[in-house]
């Protein structure tokens, strides 16, 4: 007889990365869906940095999983069973059953997907939370106008990715911040950013290097303590002439100051996620906080499922792009559901490309 | 024959506070107005923080006062000669004509204002330029809703004076930081405020005594790296009871960080001055920048003379509420402008109790 196997949080991390010692995977009977659920064979499971603050015991924006709970994720599978008639057997279905390899839900928790438009796992990156997250930071809370110049960390990842392509299609210059020269390449040749900053090496990826040991802000600078990295600061001056008038922020720490330094008067920033931060053992203390002040910024925080209303318009909006080829992605998909600990662990160090997801069946 | 005095700046300040020695006294003839213009006889100069930045070569929102120029600043007084049909001779104006006790100005840098409503150097504060502002920051940027609970920095000065009674105005929780048992006094009992921490004392001063060596918020919080003014921090919670939902952000560093951290989601904070850092010769990290994230904070600078448009409007609202009795204020005034630079340097230090002024004759 067919088991279920999950995942469930086995001991709070330490500061720091989680190791694979804080997760441990169990057999289970495969739950029977009640009235009004439906039963789900899961097919991907997505692995998502904001998984990293929920292991964590301390407040954040959502509850903690508990220890000996099942880890929470984003789904999408195949409904083996339905109590509920919006859905029949052999629907396919987007939804947040965790890490393990059936589950149920209420019908009003999961949302039908169409395998016509795109292969299922899509509806976890460029069709899902993480499209749908760069279309509300950037579209909704950032505004930025044609000519101007958007710059995203992360940017080969599920979130940043959508986020230039969206800039691209408003007519901006986009800018990425990836590490290492194959991120880089595929940011702007694939998905065709202006130009991308490889931060581990601070090299421009279309082929200029950066200066290095330029201070032309003279004494005020930041630069003046020494501590910011140089070469990105040049780097970023560099592939951003005109200065940054729109941020969307993935990273925090050091990268953070860096941008926040170059910024345009009235210039915005979504802040959509601090993944530095979330497995720093010290928290990183941002000095560039007066240029908010300085060129009247506006620095606003947003969780996706906060903003549940913009979703039909969001998703509307971005499959009609995907459609028409404008929007591009990547995965990067671990197979089998004992692989994703290590995959979760690896993504938080950056060893992904492109959406982080884990292949059940 | 009498003679133009004027104040300009002698040399650059090192990081940190001014010294005199960075001002320098100068006679100058009377100027002259060209056609178009007017004379004014200076009554009061207005101090404020903004002019430390200009007394720096960096880059800010304004250009730096050049060494030998006259120091910027707000001015009321009389015109004493017209060559514009606007004004005539004995017209109270306000404007910017610096620290000197004559200047000229084109008629359409100058405002008519009107003694019968207020003394002329409220011109300078509640009905000026501070006034001004705390309604941009307030009224246009936080908006806060009736219930809701509004802080503010420096809340006995002149632009937090106002910002705690708006909050007043505006059906608000209103509560003031400030330094010293009579400037709160001041900002509870003759203001309206309905608490005001002292943060010299760590104390509130309506009576409570603020908790101490309580960490309600677990090993996450900031305070487990014993960075933070706990008694801040504690009496901001007693005082806020139900999280602060407003912050007015008048002075950065460590209380900037200790705000962030009980704000309530959806929280605005409007960055309208960071007066403990004008000065700080090590730039301050702010450590809880992730509030901005996980709290969805929307957290926005502001420089009034971006927002002219509002000013008709906002002067037409203070005004009324001023003459309603709403809007009460205290002037700190110096005699004479050698006394200038002294006073400046005090303001800076936080030795002025609200709005402080310099008068001319």
């Amino acid at each position: 007889m067919a088991v279920n196997h999950r995942i469930v949080l086995a001991s709070r991390p330490a500061p720091g990365l989680p190791v694979p010692e804080n997760f441990r995977i169990e057999e289970a009977p495969i739950p029977a869906p009640a009235e009004g659920q439906v039963q789900v064979r899961v097919h991907y499971l997505s692995l998502d940095p904001y998984m990293r603050g929920r292991m964590d015991a301390a407040k954040s924006y959502a509850k903690p999983v508990e220890i000996g709970e099942v880890m929470v994720g984003g789904t999408v599978g195949e409904v083996t069973e339905s109590r509920h008639p919006k859905f029949a057997k052999g629907d396919f279905v987007a939804g947040s059953l965790g890490w393990q390899e059936w589950g149920v839900a209420d019908a009003r928790a999961v949302t039908k997907i169409d395998p016509q438009l795109a292969p299922i796992s899509a509806y976890l990156g460029t069709l899902g939370m993480p499209g749908i997250t760069a279309w509300v930071g950037l579209l909704d809370i950032a505004q930025p106008r044609a000519g101007e110049t958007v710059v995203v960390s992360a940017a080969s990842g599920a979130v940043g990715s959508v986020v230039g392509q969206l800039a691209k299609i408003r007519g901006c210059r986009a800018v990425g911040i990836a590490g290492g020269k194959a991120k880089c390449d595929y940011v702007v040749h694939e998905l065709g950013f202006d130009v991308c900053i490889d931060y581990k090496a601070g090299r421009l990826r279309d082929g200029q290097v950066a200066p290095r040991n330029m201070n032309p802000e003279g004494p005020d600078s930041g630069e003046r303590e020494g501590r910011y990295p140089l070469v990105l600061s040049d780097a970023l001056k560099a592939a951003a002439p005109n200065g940054i008038d729109v941020y969307f922020e993935n990273v925090g720490g050091e990268t953070l100051d860096t941008v926040l330094r170059l910024m345009n008067p009235f210039g915005r920033v979504a802040v959509c996620g601090m993944i530095s931060q979330y497995n720093a053992s010290e928290i990183y203390g941002v000095r560039e906080f007066r240029s908010i002040l300085v060129n009247r910024l506006r620095v606003q925080g947003f969780i996706v499922s906060d903003r549940m209303e913009l979703w039909p318009k969001a998703l509307a909006e971005l499959g009609g792009w995907f459609r028409e080829g404008k929007l591009k992605y990547r995965e990067s998909v671990a197979q089998g559901l004992e692989a994703a600990p290590r995959a979760f662990i690896g993504m938080l160090r950056g060893e992904n490309f492109g959406k982080q997801l884990v292949r059940l069946v």
